[in-house]
């Protein structure tokens, strides 16, 4: 434990309760959503449309590694992946809805239920973002290597987002841009553990075409609406210059790589509500979805 | 982002640099082995034993993950799984050296080579201990159902523990006990979040007997050594009771009920330095091993 005195704390003089207890009210942006409990809030039956998937999410990173994987798996002529994109306000809590509870008692987005599962049966539900990807690759049988070696790189890297991205996004983010207030031993804590983050993929991307080596997978698909983001400045207002991104030579490349492919930049429009208009598709019901919005932004232009 | 004045802020007056830069020294326990930067920093070739896997780690919860996993395939009759545990002392930078970064670029503890490889050729690396569960799982075929259900059930548990903990133990933990001060705004974000993730399990396993549903499964072995050991009162000193652990019914009744497995609790005497010595199985050769801890039990009491 730590042996300073209670006058070094902050605020001076704090000590932790016995137990702890809720204050509402203290928690930065989004704290409205946070709660110290789990469960449904209110009754709310899910929409579910006419394709065999039905996604209920928001375009944050975690939401987007999915749809990419979707808007990917159609561009690779799998048409069993056509889906409906339901969109889950996360500030007007509709994650505590009692159907999405059941989907993902967890209460997170994104949530994906397969009404068509192999095998046949009731609706399968699948939560964890990364979880549904490994869930559409082996449906589907595609952007995971099946070779031991490629695939067992492909799950090191996708394991390593899930644990890696909370520092970034719960840890740098928050303390970064959401907190109400700066406070530098946690701001310095986690820029020191997202540079080190970066610097593992640009090394390894130095010498690898992608994540997994030479297949583009669902490791980039995950890494990428994280760690791409970042490294194009589009994260967390001006972190992108605070954590010297640009210094990240390897890691620019693969962003750009990735960028470049139809299929991302339609997947990370879907269920976008910020940024340009033209980048918004708040809910996808059909691939001609996308055409309306190209129509929209000429229309504007 | 905040609209609040630097006079808030902690110190006062704090405000990020335009870049951020390296202060070294200001950041509690494990401060020495925290860096911004990646990759070796010596030259040391890891050790290789007699067995086909090589594991590389220490008795922390997610070392404990893999050892747990290894314990329940010998138990469970696959010779195949039997194992060199080498200590790797994190305190002493063990994890930097050129042979661990070569099997896990990202210096963090377990990390596995297996030089038995399926389909024969050079060893394969495994790193991220979920991802170690899955290779061993597909590997020998346990503890991973079978049957797409309850395989993607225990899947998206297994991804729920990867994305969760690091809100346990990067951040409740640091914050409640090692930083060199205490925060009251991170001590309450942080406890609210693992209470919230408490009540996750406990909602769950009240209908569930493991994550998976009826089938003991490595979600099991993940979430364990995390919420398990916190749901025993064992992490973080007096956390036990801040978090009020003893009020989440379900989870407690899984917690025993996984605790009573032999491969459990052999699991987590290996490659452990701290708590009782006879509990202390620091590196793990042969199944011999753990009667030798036996006779000296004995032979003390």
């Amino acid at each position: 434990m730590t042996d300073k005195s209670p006058a070094d704390n902050f605020p001076v003089g704090y000590e932790p309760d016995k137990v702890w207890t809720w204050e509402q009210g203290n928690g930065g942006a989004f704290a409205n959503i946070n709660r110290p409990i789990a469960g449904p809030t209110h009754d709310k039956v899910l929409p579910v449309g006419k394709h065999p998937l039905q996604l209920y999410s928001l375009g944050t990173p975690n939401g987007v590694k999915v749809t990419i994987m979707l808007e990917e798996l159609l561009a690779a002529g799998h048409e069993g992946a056509e889906y409906d994109a339901w969109l889950i306000k996360i500030g007007d809590g509709n994650q505590f809805g009692s159907g999405f509870v059941e989907v993902n008692p967890n209460s997170k987005i994104p949530a994906l239920s397969d009404h068509a599962p192999k095998g046949g049966g009731e609706p399968i539900r699948v939560f964890e973002s990364a979880s549904i990807l490994v869930y559409l690759a082996e449906k589907f049988g595609a952007f995971l290597p099946t070779e031991l070696r490629a695939r067992t790189e492909a799950m090191n890297w996708l394991f390593w987002q899930m644990g890696s991205a909370p520092f970034l996004g719960g840890g740098f983010g928050h303390f970064y841009a959401y907190a109400p207030i700066k406070i530098k031993y946690a701001i310095d804590r986690y820029a020191m553990e997202v540079k080190r983050q970066l610097d593992v993929l640009d090394r390894h991307l130095a010498d690898h075409q992608f994540l997994a080596g030479s297949e583009y997978s669902i490791a980039d698909m995950a890494i990428w609406p994280w760690y791409g983001n970042l490294a194009q400045g589009k994260a967390y207002g001006d972190a992108g210059d605070f954590l010297d991104v640009g210094s990240y030579k390897h890691l620019q490349r693969w962003t750009e790589e990735v960028f470049a492919r139809p299929g991302v930049k339609r997947g990370r429009m879907v269920n976008r509500v910020s940024g340009e208009p033209s980048e918004q598709l708040h809910e996808r019901h059909d691939a001609s979805d996308f055409d309306t919005k190209t129509q929209d932004k000429i229309a504007k232009a």
